[in-house]
Order: C-alpha cells, then structure tokens, then sequence
C-alpha cells in the first residue's frame, strides 16, 4: 500500500517527484455538468506560487496546468480528471551533495528506513511541490461547491513564528498581502520579522485557519467517517503539520462546559466554540479548523546528521527555500477543506438521497 | 454511507446503540496465531469503565465480553473477530423527557438533521459506550504490537481542566489513581477539583497524551496514508475531541527551525519535536500524540434550546454521566493509536514484505 | 487484510463460523426511515434454509434472526444495521475425525497453507453457513429497492446437473417447489433425480439464473466499478460458484453482431443480449445474471487425499450435506444481486445526486 | 463515486477518453526496488496494439509511453508510477456524425442516461483505448511477480465466433500469430474466417482463456475477496466481457461431484477442475479462468437506434473497428491476471507476513 489518495466518494489520487518530469493528479468521481477551465485551476495556484513575494522561495514554476481528460467541451463528463503540470525550473545539481544525507527535519531519513531508496532531488515524493496538485484539484472542489451550495472557503494566517494575527479585521484583505494576513496594520511587522528572519538563516512555523461558511447541517458520518476526523487527516496530511483543531480547539481543555456548550434558540447557535460540527456531522454553523505548521527544515546554519553509512556529516540545506513554509499553506489548506467537504456533500447524498 | 469503519487492513467496524439490546465490533484481517482470551479484554475494558470512582459516570456495565468468532482453542484464525456486550444497566426512561429536545453540545440536533430519525436513548450512536469496543479490539491490537515488535503504548492525563500534569513523574502511577495521572502529588488536587466540579453541576475538558515505544522506523506512507494523518483522524474520531497534536504540535509554531530540527547522531537523535514521525513515517523514535476533549455536555444546570417543533425549551440533562469524559479518555486513545499503529504495521508489510 | 466486506456505500460484514456461538453481519449505510422486522427476514431465511425438503441437508437450524442494532421503532435510523443468530444445531463431533485431514473440494487444505490453522468443524468460516447473512441482510436491500424503485428480482434453478430448465414456464411456480424451478411439469425428474443421486452418494452441479426488473438506466460506473463487473465479483463470491455470465453470457462468443446488438426503437430494445448491462452502466432493460454451482464436494463416497502431515489418507465425510448445493442458492443469488443493485444506487445518487 | 480505480494494495487508477489529448494511469504501492524501463512497457504495448495485422482496426497509435513519476535512475521508489501517452492518431471527425446518435450495443445511451453529457469522440471514456493503460501497468506486475516467485501468465484464444481452439498444442506458437492462438494448423482457418466476416461487415465474439503458473498456496481471502471473486470481477471489467469461468466453469454444473473434486495425493492434485482456486484461496495449481467477449457492436451493416432526442435513426458505425475485438484481448487478459495476482501478493503478506 502506498495510499496516495485522498477522499472515498471524490477521490484526489497525486502523483510526480519535485524533480521529476512532471506532476499530476487525477480526480475521480467529481459530477457531471461543471463548467472548468484551466484559466480557473491557474488562478489558484498562482495564490500557492512560489516566488510570489521575497518571502518565498525563488523557485519559479509557470504552473501551466493542462487539463487531459474528464472535461468536455467546457464541462466535466463526471469521468475521471487527470490534471499535468510538467516541471520545468528543477534544478537538481542542488541536491547532488545530499543524496547520501539525512537532511534533519526532512523525511530523507525514513524515506531510505521504509524503501531502501528514494528520489533525492529536492525531496523527491516527499516534496511540498505535491500540493500543487491539491490546490489544482481544490479548485474544483471548491466551485462545486460554491455553486450547488454557495459555500465559501476562506483561510488565513492566524500566526507567523511568535506574531499571533488570528482576530480578523477585513477579510479583503487577506489576499493582498504575501502573508494571506486578514489584518493589514501588522503587515509590517510580518515583513519585518521575515526580512529577520531570512538574513539569520532560521525559521519558524505558522499556523493557519480555515473556515467555510454555509456548509448545510448534516454532512458527516457518526462514528469513524466524522467530519472533522476526516478534516484531521486532511489537514494533518499536509506537509509539516504537526497540529489541528476543530473549533475552540485545545482551549476546551479548559472550557467549563456551561461556557464550551454552544446555546441553541430560535435565532440560531449562539457562540461555536464547536467548530461546526457535532458528533461528527455538521450543523449549520461556520466549520472552522485550525492547523499548526513546524519551521521549515531546509535552512543554510548547518547542523550535524547522519549519511546513508551511518557516519556523521555536516548538512547544510542550500537550494531555494522558504523561511517558512506556512506562509504559502493558506490555498493548500483551503483545498483541502474544499475536498474534504465535496467527498461529504457527495457521501451524504448518497446515504440520504437529497 | 455510513462508515462506521476505521482502517485499511486491520478493519474495525462497530455497531450498537447506548441503549440497544447490545453493542459489538468486528475487528478483520487480524493475523493468524495470536492468543486472545475474553479476559485479557475484559481487563482493558475495566481500565475505561464507568463506576471506576465517584469521578466517572455511575452506570455501572459488567461489559461482559464475548468472543464470538475468530478465535478457536484460544488462539486467533485469520478470520473476522465478533466481540459482543450485551447491554444491562441502560435505564432508558431517564432519556424519555428529552426524546425531541436537542441537548445542547450533543448530536441530537445534527443526527435529525441528517437522518431524520434517531435512538435518542442515552445518545443512541453517539453514545461514547461505542469507545468501550474501540478499548476491546485495541487490546488485541496492542498484544501483537507487543508480541511481534515489542511496541509499549502508553497514556496518560495530561490536563485536566485548568490543573496541567503534564510532566510524568512516574509511569508506575499512571494505573494507580482513576485520573490516570503520572503525577502522583497531583491526584489530591484533582480529586478536589473535580469534587467541587461535581457538586457545581458543571464540567470541564481534558488533554490526554500518549506515546508508543518501540516502533520501528519505516511505518507509514508518504503522502495522504501518513501515519501522524490516520493517527489524527484516529484520536478525532473519539467522542468529544476538538483537537490533535503530534509531537511539539501547535509549539511549534513559534519554534525557529533550528530548535525544532531534531539533531541526528550515531547515538541516535537528540531530541523528539517531531513526534517520532517524518514525512508521514515513522523514525524510530517514541510517537507522541496529544488530544484534547470538551468538557462534558450533559449538565444538570439548565439551558435554552430547541426542540424538534423548533420551540424554545429549557432543557436538563439527568441521567448518570461524567463531568470529565476525559479522564476516562485514557485508555481510548491507547487503544486508537494501538489500532493505527497495528492497521501501519500491517500496511508497510504489504507493500515492502517485512 | 482478511476483506470479510462486500460493497462501498452498502457495506456488508459478516462474521462467525459453521460451529461457532453464532453467526452475524454488520450492514452498515442503509439510508434511514426503511420498515423493517425480523420477521421479514426470517421469511427470507426459511426460503434458503436447510431441512426444507429431503433433497436438502438435515442440519435444521432455526435460525431466529435478531437485530440488535441500527433499527429503532421498527425503522431504519442509519446507522449500522447488527444481525445476529445463535448456532443451535451444530453438531461438532461429526468433525473431530477430519480434523487434519484435507477433504478434496473443500478449502481445508487452502485455509492451512495460507493461515496455519483453521476452525475445522463443519467446514468453519469456509462453511455456506455464512450464506444466511447475505440472505439476511440481503432482505433490507431487496426492500429498500422495491420501495424506492419498484425493483423486483427474482431467481431460478436453470439446471440442475443434466437436467436443464432454463425456459421459465410459470413465475409463481418458482416458490412452490425445492428446487426453485419456474417450471412445475420438470419438477417430478428434478425429484426422481435428486432420490437417486442421493442414494448413489455423488453430487451435482447447478445453474442459477437471477434477473432484477425496473432497474433505471444509469446505474454503474464506466471502468472497475461497472455494474456487471461488481454482480460478477458478488456472484463469485459465493460458495462453489465457477461461472458467472451476463445476458447472452458465453453464447455471445459465437453470436455475429448484427444478431448481438440489441436494437433500440420508440418502442425499447429489441432484445436482450446485452443484460440489462452496457458499458458497466444499466441500460433499463432486466439485468440478467446466471451462475455455475460446482457439485457438493462434500462425499460418502470414500476418496484418497492428504492430511496435515502429508500422509495420504482415505476420506469419507459423514455431517449433514446437501447433495447439490447449488439447489439452496437461489435465495444467495438473488440477496447479492440486491446487494449489488443498492450499492449501485447509493454510488449513483452520491455522484449524480438523483 | 466514479470508480476508475482497481485492486486495493496495488491500486492501478486510469484515466483518459479515446481522442483525448492524452491517456494514461497512476499505478500505486508497487514495492520499490523493481528494475522497469519504457522499453519494457512498449514491447507489451506492442502486443495488444491496432494496426498489428489486417485482422484488427487500422488506427495506428505509437503508444510511445513514458514514466512520469516513481522510478528513480531505473527502478521503482515505492512512490506512485504514472505512465502516459500521448493520443496521436485520434480522427474525430470520424464521429461528428454520431454526436447525438446512440450505437446499438455501445454505452452511448447509458453514459447519457447517466450522466447527461459525454465525450462522444470514439466512445470517450467508454473506448477500448481505455485497456491500454491496463497493459502497461500488467507489464510491471507481471514482471515483479516473474522476479518474486517464478510465477508465469500465459493467455491464449480459445475460440473465435463458432471456432474452437481451446486444445493447446504448442505454446511457443501463441505469440507468433495474430490471434494469440496456440494451434498453428488452425491459423488459417481463422484467418480465411475473418477475411470473409470483414468482407461481410459482421463481427463476432471470442473466448479468450489464461492461466498463471507457479501461484503459492494461501494468496486469496475467504469470503468476499476469493481470489475467483477478484478474478472475475477483473475480466468483467474489460470491454465487451460477458462471462467468466475459473477452472471447469459452466461445466462443473453437470459433473458429478467424484468427477469435479480433485484428489490431492503426494503427487499433487490430480486434476484441476477447481482452476486453481478452493475456497477464494490459490491452492498451487494453475490459476485458469476463461473470458467471453461479446461480437464488437460498430458495424457498418446499418440498423435503427435512436437519438438523443428519442427520434429513431439508422445508425452506420464508420471509424476503424476490430471485427473482433477479442482477438486483441488476449494481451489484456494477461495484464488483469497479472494486477489481481500482485494485489493478493501484497494483501496476503500484509496479513500472513511472509
């Protein structure tokens, strides 16, 4: 098993290495009848680009995402969609010295512990390059879902390094800055903090939120199918993540349940400390999720590591890196909130008919 | 669908009511040869049951378990394993006057949502009794871990409410207090904690943490089958969960990369903010996951809500429930991360034949 | 992996073995609001029960089904589905002498190459005892289908060994007789045939023929999940089955294509070659399914084979054993096909989500 | 659910329309270290492939495939293989007239009652293209089944419209005809045979039969996923298949049961009615099982169908056809006996370990 699929009823299978010849996706059991372009895909992944600002890596991909099948005429057949980019700015003799290295935070170490071999350029499989395919396939999801529900997907930054940004002042605001900050007075700051960042050859990790509004109450299953369990995996599935919440989250630890319970009346729930989902299945409310990223691993202060002989060497990450990789995780994120709840929508329906 | 399965190759499915004549799983695709016996489950199942101590729900269950297939002269066959309870203390006219309200914090709303009818008897589905066959196929689980890796799992409280305890001062106490604390100074004040609590009529949340020992390096798949994904998805899927953490978790967000990098030398790496998994897979080192849990829903202090007319309501939860669910928690998440980990090792087999 | 499921929004699991406490299934995503007792099954089950006529094994189980889950107030809740029936008949002494002999025919000595060791009695899990639970859960399926779509499906005995009765005289004739034959005048050789076989001690084979009317065009999938491949699979599935066919089936070998192709007019298809089947997808037409029962393998007749230690042996089995399985298996064929046909349905309303 | 995905540890998932820009596939949990090259895939490409003799359709594809992803410097990384081609001899124009018209025998009308549009070009999705994505990927599992354990997989035609040639006479012969037919002297027959159906416009059906030498004992699992369940569900998938037989097949229904069993004495079994299979589990001997494929339907003999308007039309299929699309099919049988093998490879260490 080598499970490279996400999803039981919309079904994203990804494919391709950082430094391959190219990278892809096929996105199985999407419905019939919806109007798809390029164009569409392109846009989106034009938000996860790298090379979009002095904070992200310089690695520049045209991203010319091609559609091969599944499409006609303008408009999904509901056959499966095989979406193709072809890598064209990989540049491999960066990654010559470490082929034989344990880089330290990256998965080079269980890579060779699993499989006895791998793809070392660039991180090969393990690459974040894979979520390209996410956002691609995301996109879809997305305007499926706006169109037969009117869901809206919106991320954030919520925190960059010890920078919290999580109150939302102007959502328009989010995609004008590099950051996908909602606040626009601690712009600076973040910038700041980077330009810092970037010139001490450190890192530091992000946290991202997530909601979708207008998701109908009723989507989910109880018991192992639960919404939000499946948004874990989701989330978690992303490259370093190391955490997520549902909702208020760790801070129900110390809720009194007086306070966590959301009331219900007749206008509505009146607070959702719940996240938008109870007992797996949602209910209406805003779903929110909450994912916490680790520093990037990949930094030029070297360190010491083990080789593929079991002798220790200095590692020093060159290539082209970002200082922090969760400032480009808000699109990736978004997708996968926008798979997660297109698999549910459709799951739903075909228990419950409607 | 209605997915009341988890896992791939080791596929647990569950099935019962709180209130129904019984509950039961069908634990498949176990090996061959391992010997079980009813009360080696019976005693895992007193580690989680109710009526443990005045802090934990007075319904007091025998969860009296039988073997019903699977397992001849004492060892198992390779074939599905029916484990059934028959149900003897479900007093289900405590449920009667709540039969069309929706219990804030519950599923009863999102249930008639989605399916339109429901067992609201005690919850019916969405009942945590359905985590006591969770702790009966994870008891097999974590017997062959152990016999054919050595695998340790190994839980514990970790907050209760405001009361952190996360630091283990001793593992030998951990089954010694009915917190499941590893703190034993500490258990006098959460006894008094959790008095006050009851007499309050209110509730709290809790953090349950757990690691597992042992597991080898190699286990897990890169890109959406990641082990630290299913391990996520796994703990969400328990009731009452609002967050997952692995390794540093949402500290690391604030964790330059120079720190959080666990350093790799011949005497091994020098530190665990990974979680004991990279890339998805696991790295040798101990896998530490963090899981937060709401506070209890069922409150005897009264609120607003609506019923199924969508008339305001005052509703009072009776019945016999747990003003911490968390702190019987414990030995749930032991046995999902012993699911997981059983259902990984089973998977890297498959695919690399070791 | 021990894959004891059939089915991905309808999911069935079974469970239990020939001699064990009891046997049982899971059906998991049967949608909510369906009537249904545990009367109506037994009356499904008495159709495939053994000791109905003297052509049939003597072993007379009761088999008083129960539901022990998943149904509430007589309806569907949509939640798992627990069928349960104890083992009342099951004489294990009748066993104890093939305990490690390998009875040609039979899976004895295929379930000890692959598991080491088996539940020997009364054939274990291998035994067509599993067959009730597919009958069983197999009634819900049917009902559902007649009350959403007025599907009705109906099976027959097309042959039995030599003797062909393919040509269906006299639907209602098909239950009064039991062999399932839809033709009453055959049904004195089918008797004369079966007395002397009987007291020969050898076995036949037997053909099935299913066929589902009122299935809407529409249903399957286009590559690996195409609804004759799924009813082939379902067919195979099945105790001592060798063949499935679909529509014209092997005769469409030697057919030209003019004769093959079943035209379409104002008025519908012309013909039916095609079973209700085109492309993986039903075309509105009957879906018509036939499937080879091999001959009992159980014998009196005294045959040399192997035991454990690889000694030869002679083998006579004693027990209970119908002389032509096959003749018991029209009310299994036709539970799979309702199966299949719900599961389809649930597949198509979650994609197209009419 | 859209389904173009099979098996579950090695899980081949296709996608791609006739005239499409592109097929291809992504082949998923492949063990790494297995040596593949293009080179490889192309000679059995070559096998299957159109314009190999004036018996099959003229249309001549390149079939140039390339390996995008999971194959490092020469062998495979256990990440997925993604394997592609180009479409370089599509002629639309050859079916504009057919946009809105419904072939007899083909899945026009399905797809449209399904899904309300469709790729009409060649039959889109629904096209025998389709299977050259399944020869490819059976390229790399029959190889790494070849290197593990000796295991064999010989197709072969054994009957052509009213032609037996089911006698295997000397295998060495089967891949120097264009029919795949191990009975030198009976070429010309066929040949004489489809020179004079082509000059009549007509086609007709075959029988193609395959069977796998050097299968361990133990691969399978007992109930729903029999290896003959897997089998079949295989076959079935493929274009135009209309039945399936493991071992004595149909004609296991009039054996007497001394006849069918086959008696295992230290010299092995001494028949193989059962084809290889008891109990859904390989029992050592050959796997065999036996494919009906359906007369092609294009002909360019006119009939009536209707439109999609539901005016009736006469239909004249033009393009380039097969008249016999089974005589191609022999390479693709192979290929799915291949897959389904690997996938039970894989599945039976993950529960047995060896």
């Amino acid at each position: 098993m080598s499970d490279n699929s996400f999803g039981r009823l919309l079904r994203l299978t990804t494919w391709g290495e950082s430094h391959g010849p190219a990278i892809g996706c096929v996105l199985d059991g999407c419905p019939p009848g919806l109007a798809i372009s390029e164009e569409e895909i392109r846009e989106q992944l034009l938000r996860r680009a790298t090379g979009r600002s002095r904070h992200t890596s310089q690695r520049r991909e045209k991203d010319e995402v091609r559609i091969l099948s599944g499409v006609f005429e303008g408009q999904t057949t509901g056959t499966p969609i095989s979406l193709f980019i072809e890598n064209t700015d990989a540049r491999s003799r960066d990654y010559q010295n470490i082929a034989r290295q344990y880089r330290p935070g990256h998965a080079d170490f269980t890579y060779d512990a699993k499989y006895g071999v791998r793809d070392y350029r660039g991180g090969g499989r393990s690459s974040a390059r894979e979520t390209t395919m996410r956002v691609a396939a995301g996109t879809i999801a997305r305007k499926w879902l706006a169109q037969q529900y009117g869901i809206e997907i919106q991320g954030w930054l919520a925190q960059l390094g010890p920078i919290r940004t999580d109150e939302v002042k102007d959502w328009s605001v989010v995609d004008e800055n590099p950051f996908f900050s909602p606040h626009a007075a601690i712009v600076p700051e973040l910038e700041a903090f980077m330009d810092a960042l970037r010139k001490s050859g450190d890192s530091v990790g992000a946290r991202v939120n997530c909601l979708a509004r207008n998701v109908p109450a009723g989507w989910g299953e109880p018991v192992y199918g639960k919404l939000d369990a499946d948004l874990a995996a989701a989330m978690m599935s992303i490259n370093a993540t190391k955490g997520v919440e549902i909702g208020a989250g760790f801070d129900a630890v110390a809720q009194p349940g007086t306070e966590h319970r959301d009331i219900l009346t007749r206008e509505g729930f009146q607070s959702n400390h719940a996240g938008g989902v109870l007992g797996g299945i949602s209910s209406g409310q805003d779903v929110v999720v909450s994912t916490a990223f680790k520093p990037t691993s990949s930094l030029r202060i070297p360190c010491t590591s083990l080789d593929a002989d079991g002798k220790e060497v200095e590692v020093v990450t060159k290539g082209r890196h970002d200082p922090c990789v969760g400032i480009r995780a808000t699109p990736i994120v978004e997708a996968m909130m926008a798979l997660t709840l297109m698999d549910h929508a459709l799951r739903h329906r075909g228990q419950i008919g409607t």
